[in-house]
């Protein structure tokens, strides 16, 4: 039997998100290089590469080493660097990766240099550009900040180009709103690019993204790449701010009913936030999902069916508040899927994925996903 | 050097807690059987249970697999039972395992009573009691319903005791109110025990427990043991409720500077959601920690810093709203400990603890822990 809590990933789903991603970019006539930091599985990465270029994004040195030890050399480690990840960074580009990494601050810049320069070794390196006040980076207008980053890099250091993503198209509430977030991205980072060049530096990449933003834009001239890491799973805060269908989430967390109660008008599952994540990133979206919709086992949402709320091992399941609709029949031991809020959150919580076969009802087949630093 | 981020453990203070919690059952008379879901670690669970008797409370039964694995034989599931874990049930009492668990619905009775009628087998059993309305149970007054199923269970079934978890307790603002769920607790388990007996069930296991109200009871007359988890590591929803300081907390997570930005007032690290958790627990208290409390590497706060925001590898470190406070010093490569909202959530997002050596501020070993169901 189905052992639960379980995630489960629709790879009919993922292929078809991948697609779609995939003719959004080479629209543009740019490389799509996937986040793997959603996934952590090589075989979904297999899936979002295809028959296109190599080339990902990862979140932690962990991801560089494995993605590595696979075969996929070119790789942008797209947090800020800091001084003690650098061994690993050499070593891993000792054993063959083409491994680039970022920085938004002179004081980081030095270290770098100096670390190369002990080394005599080079880097190559992209300055995080901040296109949207969300999080790091340097504004594309602060002129003096870019140059003096780059001027600290100095003769050792490698300055390959500039990185943003547009995090704050998250709050995205509109086409409108996520067409601005891409031109603000796209702006933003061609802009620090021509700065740099103005002050006499080769700029060869111009890195921008995010799963919404590539998705939407209307104009990538002077970009040669694109960033995005949900698009292959997607989840309900994308549907939220209209990027995707609920119909179109490739995961969920398969999960049995453990008692029925319907005089507290909810039924408990044996998933909680160990296997949904404490993420609740729609709770600020005009429909807030709870901690996911519930849906039968093959995906069909129940009319106004959430998570509620959620403890380690418990989720308490019942209606959306306001909701008209009626609890639905289920009975212990039934099996529900949950459709996360934050598809990176909710794989996080699991060592891999079982494969649903929606044709029979099954898991027909495993992908490991790995985890930690 | 020290990678970030890491979970680190400070074994002298987990040493320290463990010791007030076994003084406080003790002076009850009563067992206590410690809740191995927070640190889901053997190294940690022998310091829980000293030279006591080797009982614990799990939450998977992959946690069952595995203590067992290391010669831990009584335990109790204490998540309501579903009829597809009944088979993995039955293997862990062959292979050894006191395993009982837990149930509160005439559905999951009768589920239980044919397979264990099925299977020529017994297994103990404990019906769950809702003390306090928080999640699931079967009110103390429910008499009737109490009675149904006990006799549903048949004759197949070892009706072994009530089992009762005050989680509202973590809602409790004051010592009088950790008192009342304290005793809300015992008086609701203690009832149904004794209804169960009126109705001729020989009753041997009444079992309460919370970290909040296993510490501030004031009678436990009638339970024969108390389960508890968090209290080995406690955390920031603890010391919010009173039930411990922030210099007891004994794990942290160690983080390195990514950037220093006077100008928007905020500091970057390298442990966002994924190093911390995505839990909120302050969200609702009086004093909101936000993402956590940051400390230097051993532990002292800074004044009114936290993690305002975390994205999946950054965190965004600022001084709590309306603080006077300064932006303290801090330089990119620097260490800062962040102290975790729930330990609980924080601990199952790493594959291990770091033991941190208070003296010589470096990291002395590694405790592995488990993930999964």
């Amino acid at each position: 039997m189905i052992q639960t809590p379980t995630l489960i990933l629709d790879t009919e789903k993922l292929r078809a998100n991948a697609a779609r991603m995939q003719t959004a970019t080479d629209r543009h006539r740019v490389l799509l290089r996937p986040h793997v930091k959603t996934s952590k599985s090589i075989d979904v990465a297999r899936v979002l590469l295809g028959d296109g270029p190599a080339a990902i994004t990862v979140s932690t040195l962990r991801e560089a080493e494995f993605f590595l030890s696979h075969g996929i050399r070119d790789q942008i480690y797209a947090v800020g660097i800091t001084p003690n990840k650098l061994d690993r960074i050499f070593a891993l580009r000792d054993q063959g990766a083409d491994l680039k990494i970022i920085l938004d601050n002179v004081e980081a810049a030095k270290a770098v240099a100096s670390a190369c320069a002990a080394r005599g070794a080079s880097l190559p390196v992209l300055i995080e550009i901040d296109s949207d006040g969300h999080r790091g980076g340097v504004r594309p207008d602060q002129v003096v900040e870019l140059t003096a980053i780059a001027v600290s890099l100095g003769r050792h250091v490698e300055l390959k180009g500039v990185l943003t993503h547009a995090g704050g198209s998250y709050a995205a509430r509109s086409e409108a709103d996520l067409r601005r977030y891409a031109r603000l991205e796209r702006d933003g980072a061609v802009a620090a690019a021509n700065h740099l060049r103005d002050a006499g530096y080769r700029i060869d990449m111009v890195s921008v993204g995010s799963t919404p933003t590539a998705l939407f834009t209307e104009d990538l001239s002077g970009v040669t790449e694109v960033r995005a890491g949900v698009y292959g799973f997607f989840d309900l805060v994308m549907a939220g701010i209209g990027v995707c269908d609920t119909s179109e989430i490739a995961i969920g967390v398969l999960a049995s009913v453990i008692a029925v109660q319907p005089d507290k008008g909810q039924i408990l599952i044996d998933a909680g936030w160990m296997a949904l994540s404490r993420d609740r990133g729609t709770a600020s979206h005009p429909v807030d999902q709870g901690y996911g919709l519930v849906c039968t086992p093959d995906g069909q949402p129940y009319p106004d069916l959430l998570v509620l709320s959620a403890n380690q091992e418990h989720g308490v399941v019942g209606l959306r508040p306001g909701s008209g609709a009626p609890l639905p029949p289920l009975h212990v031991g039934d099996l529900v899927r949950i459709l996360p809020n934050h598809a990176c959150a909710t794989a996080a919580q699991h060592a891999g994925y079982d494969l649903w076969d929606a044709a029979s009802g099954t898991i027909q087949g495993h992908w490991p996903r790995i985890q930690g630093w």
